[in-house]
């Protein structure tokens, strides 16, 4: 039903969901708790960059692989951090800006469950010729 | 002896170690295993960024506590992944470029123990001033 | 009326337009000509961040000095190279998407006057303590 | 011999040199003065990046082309601002640090004649397969 969940080492490792269910965007959630944080008890911003980076890859997988599965490759990932992640359910969301064929442009958000921006995310993605 | 071990709930769950024996720029050193590759069986992007965000964030701290664990808060990170993260032991350093009191430039590299870059990146830190 | 010309010598010296009239956003104007142009004969991509970052500087300023002049500073700047900018009029503008009393996280983006974009960016801020 | 002036439009606005006599990395130089300052009296934000920019794409184009000008389309440039750029002449310099035949990443600095590090650059960049 377009929910991803523990296929990758990395998935099952911090525990994120994948949602893969709307062609326009990805969007990758976890539950933060206390195994998701920092020396300041805040949401470690590589995490944040981790759910950032998944749904971004996914959104772009979106564009030529219905399951989001197809694998794209980060060439490049800039994340602004605009708020401290507190621990319950946060959720990211990519969209694509721009690209071509292989290579893709996409922008992703972190977000609260009331909305609060914890971090954006830009980064250019190139598919991958790998099978998924 | 200068090495963090299981101080973060984050440090726990990826299993990574910082090594802030030299004042120079802390190392975050990890044995890279099943449970941090993505679907294409290579370093997530977004552990790289973890790994990195942890050593240039602990060389943030160096410069005003020797041992390390001042927070610093990551503004934004820029990373660039020039190749694949495959397993074994990586490990990731950082070094301040510039900057002032607070607010301080640091880049970082990822490499497997050969040498070989898997990615670098740059990024704006300001020092907390919440203690330790 | 809030437009702002030829005020610094880069202003001057490039030609572009500052239009500060509506709080919510500067918006940085230039009618691209062969001047602006690079090797391919497209815009080349430092003048392209002029625009995006002249259009986000002038963002920051407006939450602060309704004039659009209180000096902001740069700290960090990611451009992303969505489309080539071809000869004509084109158009940048910032919003503020998070940040505090000094340090502002601005993002932006630079179309042609059909609405193509050729580059977004993000960047952060600082409020200068030097009066405009 | 080898070096490069008024050969686009923007090269001729600006007034920089390019240098690309050392097949290891391409030199953009520039005397700044009145015309290349902002609000602030230091170097634009913008033309830092274009300096940077130059400087990295003609360092793509060393990897092909020994004369420097095979274009290099840029497609993500971050930049992050270290300290001010003050008139006089200032050289970016660009270096390769990975990539394969067509996607290249190159790193840029960008400092004054005593070696000050004003700005410091990373980028992706792709061969372009127009001819210079």
């Amino acid at each position: 039903m377009g929910l991803i969940r523990d296929e990758t080492g990395t998935q099952t490792l911090i525990g994120y969901e994948l949602d893969v269910g709307d062609p326009a965007g990805a969007r990758c959630r976890l539950d933060l708790d206390d195994r998701h944080l920092n020396r300041q008890g805040m949401l470690h911003g590589g995490l944040a960059a981790t759910l950032l980076d998944s749904a971004m890859g996914a959104t772009g997988s979106l564009t030529v692989d219905a399951t989001g599965r197809h694998p794209f490759t980060t060439l490049s990932l800039t994340v602004n951090y605009l708020s401290p992640g507190r621990p319950g359910p946060v959720e990211a969301t990519g969209r694509v800006t721009g690209g071509g064929r292989a290579t893709l442009f996409i922008e992703g958000q972190l977000r609260h469950q009331d909305g609060t921006l914890i971090a954006t995310a830009t980064g250019v993605f190139r598919k991958s010729r790998q099978e998924p």
